[in-house]
């Protein structure tokens, strides 16, 4: 059976009868899903061009439209693929290279050069001198007791012969971990990566100057299975297999962004010598293969957490075959080592005074750093701020509704690319919550007024006439559209993001109560990742997300995650200084703690100014 | 196609047309052969039993006998098999189980206990108690800092459930290398490898005890490629893929030992965490998957020399997939760790005055120790006294010859099982030639007399009716048999045995020159391996292969090399000396040695007395 996916033209030959959602993920076409294949996010949305259209099962129903089921719309987690088919997908992800959205990263790090690349000249053996190959080529070397990666020894007469005796060694530790014919020393190379649950990007670096060559981006191919880690956890619950596939789904990642960098770049894998990793603690568990099962239940028990040297070859990634992969340590259950590379990247731990740093996400992570005491949690933020269990929500992928502006009864909307408008991301959602709290609109329990009850109150007509009763409810018109559904905030939308501030906000209080603190005390907050980056810190204040402070003491640091990633990449002191900040770090569950639960509703009304 | 391989009966599915030399190895038969496919030496001899006989080819005319080729012998390399047949094979090697004729080996041997073994019970994880898996474990060991080998993160979670959180850990150099379910601590094995170029050898020591259990050994299976490591060179250089496939043998042959010891001692193998392993220079190429053919030409220059140690589960051996395989050094082109391994068990180095070792093969390799040097080189000696080269020669297996004595007119041999003679091995070639020198049937320039000319110089009658002209030239009957060809010492065999001693003497007055010493200032000879245990000194001396020394001087030491090999397993403290040692030794290289061609000739004549 031949599987075409549109508008990529990409075919896929299928061998058995599967889900198009598992088809889709083989042939490498990114079709979103936050729910794990239960049928109930909708987001995997494709439509039938050609082929047999089978009738809607009872997920399909409730979640897809009258008028969207007769127009051939399914779900590719519940359509069976049992003949030729020809579908379209809408959400076509947005695949390799988003530099352009991607956050913040320094041009240039510190580095302790712990790979050496040596142009050398070898001798010929001859009679006098029988010195076998390697001792040929250790002579050559600067200073003594060289060893070398026992698995180079089958090519290397090969590559003295074609290299005419005129050789490259790169050097590890006083261990040779590569032979390259002819002179190769300005190519040495290393890539670190951030494991999002949603986004893995890697970040390519030039070791012999310490300079960012280049940054890729792909949507994780694990999101097919879940949109958070905890669907994906129940997903590699539901069979053996799975745990291998996720791991593979990885790799097969790593490979896509190395490849991307080659070509674009024309250089070859074996000059890349070193990675290094970060990943929340469910995507560090299966990037090693580790079981990540106990991580979705009570005390939420991590396989491990220290870090870890893969070998390139072994973990099936396509960098130098002898090349090593730096896992950065995990913190605990839910405190993954992108944490700790928030560590490395805010140097929190060695400020002055009391920082608090915070990276949104499905799961918020908070760590707050002063008097002599680290402390860090995670809130089961959910996935609204990503886009997901948002009616209209969207990742920041073009066509995203980015800034929201109401003005004088009118809204202007920022779309990534200035696009048309065919959803909203995270910033996006905080805006248009915090500018509707500001008309009143939105009061402070998260009541969605009507239109009757808002033209009583005074709020500008053509504001009121946004608000209306949709198939979901209450819902307020952000953009109208012509041919398809028009860009509307729900009122569950506007709960969804209660419970995703009031966890982060919720998380926050408890910390501050830990280290007996206050808020006003407070001399900085560091907002981490791609959110942290784009998101209107007003907005976020004025909806309570963040307590309350000055907007100055408020600062992006980028993608932490990836900046600490690439600082351990280029230094082993980094990695040093990782291993025993992530050891230095208290974790507060939040699960086991008496106030969090009454911290938390408190939290998820609006501030009332 | 089937082939049938008696007398083991066993039965192997044919999928392309191939030679049957090859399928047979294929099919784990193993077939002697000595001259590598090329029709020349006639040991792979086997009978059709059924199935198409193919007109016999040039090489099989000039190899068997009219009588041989009526009755359905062919050349197994030779011989094309095209549809099913049932062969029987002559020489059906000995397979499993020599120990009976291994040469001797301690019982018990120093240790460094590197390879530490800790039954555990590891704390549950609570809310109070968010460690991980491994820092559970970590914690529940003695002392600190250990960290854990990555490949086992996957198993950790089952293996804790299974064994109700009751575990054993292997731990080496501070890392954990293995985790059990349960008390396995008494189950701690490491073996030591000898790969010979005819005869693989494993020893299976307790390393809790220090202990030998258990010595298996194996025809070497890159036997069918040929007798000697320069054939196997060339086999090599015919075809790339061959170097991959002479890798694999020898992983199949150790598997196959490894197996062999599991079977019979009910054992597992994930309790095998070490294992060390020497052999020739060529062997350990073929191990590593290096490319030998340097070795085979001037300047000899191998591709390394330096110890390694390699993953068990990267080299495929069936071992701990954690556990680690040491390779000793080699010493040159062709003195192999296997006597760096002799350096090692005879502890040479160290002892007062002047010492000589020797390890008779296929190669002879010398070394000489004092007065502050050591050196070693290597002959060619050819593989004569392996039974390779001789017309009726075999290997050291029952049926074959080991020793002869020639008294009051009567020869009376010594065989191995005390079976019916059906051959002739080393040390029953030396001790004929030395015989028929003393009764005046050889002269010392080599030469066999004729019958006539014997009785005229009063050779005892019932002797010289063993001299008569075979198919062969000239030859001295050791033994009449009925159905079967007579067990006689030809001409040619004879020249062998000069060419093979001489080389050996001619070796021995190099490295004496070198050091400037005469044979009277030997403290000792030190006589290494199989042949040097079975050998009978004074044979030895009277044919002049070794220099004119008292027999007390004369110490067999026994399989050396597995000696070494095991003391390197058992203590890290020898792998290091090995290292030492082997980087002291200088190479002489006979080839490029002024005067080792003619002390070579000078010393092919046998000793006048």
């Amino acid at each position: 059976m031949i599987v075409s996916f549109l508008p990529a033209n990409i075919t896929y030959q299928v061998q058995e009868e599967d889900i198009l959602l598992n088809i889709a993920s083989k042939a490498n076409i990114m079709i979103d899903g936050s729910c794990g294949g239960k049928g109930k996010c909708g987001k995997c949305k494709v439509q039938i061009i050609s082929g047999t259209v089978p009738e809607p099962d009872f997920a399909e129903k409730s979640v897809l439209t009258e008028k969207e089921i007769e127009q051939g719309y399914r779900l590719a987690c519940r359509l069976p693929v049992k003949g030729d088919l020809t579908v379209k997908v809408l959400q076509t992800g947005d695949n390799i290279s988003r530099k352009t959205r991607l956050t913040w990263m320094p041009e240039t790090l510190d580095e302790t050069k712990h790979i050496k690349k040596y142009y050398l000249e070898i001798e010929k053996a001859t009679l006098k001198n029988q010195a076998s190959d390697v001792q040929r080529i250790i002579n050559a070397l600067p200073e003594e007791s060289y060893s070398i990666a026992p698995s180079l020894i089958p090519k290397i007469p090969g590559i003295l012969e074609e290299g005419g005796s005129c050789i490259t060694a790169a050097v590890k530790d006083k261990q040779i971990i590569s032979v390259e014919k002819g002179d190769t020393t300005d190519h040495c190379y290393g890539i670190a990566f951030d494991i999002g649950t949603t986004t893995v990007v890697g970040m390519l670096w030039d070791l012999n100057k310490g300079k960012l060559i280049e940054v890729s981006a792909l949507t994780n191919p694990q999101s097919v299975f879940g949109a958070d880690v905890i669907s994906r956890i129940h997903f590699v619950g539901n069979n053996p297999d799975n745990l291998i596939l996720m791991k593979a789904k990885i790799q097969e990642c790593f490979n896509h962004i190395i490849q991307d960098f080659l070509n674009r770049l024309k250089l070859q894998s074996i000059h890349i010598y070193e990675a290094a990793v970060v990943g929340n603690t469910t995507m560090s568990h299966l990037f090693t293969g580790a079981d990540p099962a106990r991580l979705a239940r009570s005390p939420f028990t991590p396989v491990f957490c220290m870090p870890f040297d893969l070998n390139g070859s072994e973990m099936k990634i396509n960098i130098n075959p002898q090349g090593n992969i730096h896992l950065l340590p995990n913190i605990a259950g839910h405190v993954g080592s992108d944490i700790t590379g928030m560590l490395l990247a805010s140097d929190i731990i060695n400020l002055e005074g009391l920082s608090l740093a915070i990276d949104v996400g499905t799961n918020g992570e908070i760590v707050l750093a002063g008097k002599n005491r680290i402390l860090a949690c995670s809130t089961a933020a959910g996935p609204a701020f990503e886009g997901a269990s948002i009616y209209q929500g969207m990742r920041a992928a073009p066509g995203a509704v980015e800034g929201v502006c109401i003005k004088y009864g009118e809204v202007n909307l920022k779309v990534i690319d200035d696009k048309e408008p065919e959803g909203i991301c995270g910033s996006g959602l905080i805006d248009a919550v915090s500018e509707l709290l500001d008309k009143g609109i939105i009061d402070h329990t998260g009541k969605l007024t009507d239109k009757e009850t808002a033209l009583e109150k005074g709020i500008h007509a053509t504001l009121a006439e946004r608000l209306r009763t949709g198939p979901k409810g209450k819902e307020f018109v952000l953009s109208w559209r012509n041919e398809q559904e028009d860009i509307v905030l729900t009122q569950k939308d506007i709960r969804e993001v209660q419970l995703a501030k009031g966890a982060i906000y919720g998380g926050i209080v408890i910390m501050l109560k830990e280290t007996g603190v206050q808020i006003n005390d407070l001399d900085r907050i560091f907002l981490a990742g791609a959110f942290g980056n784009y998101i209107k810190k007003e907005s976020a204040l004025r909806i309570g997300l963040l307590p309350e402070i000055s907007t100055e003491k408020i600062i992006s640091i980028g993608n932490a995650a990836g900046i600490g990633a690439s600082m351990a990449l280029l230094s082993v002191n980094e990695r040093e200084k990782a291993r025993i900040q992530a050891q230095k770090v208290e974790h507060i569950e939040l699960s086991g703690h008496a106030d969090f639960q009454t911290e938390y509703i408190k939290a998820m009304n609006f501030p009332e100014y």
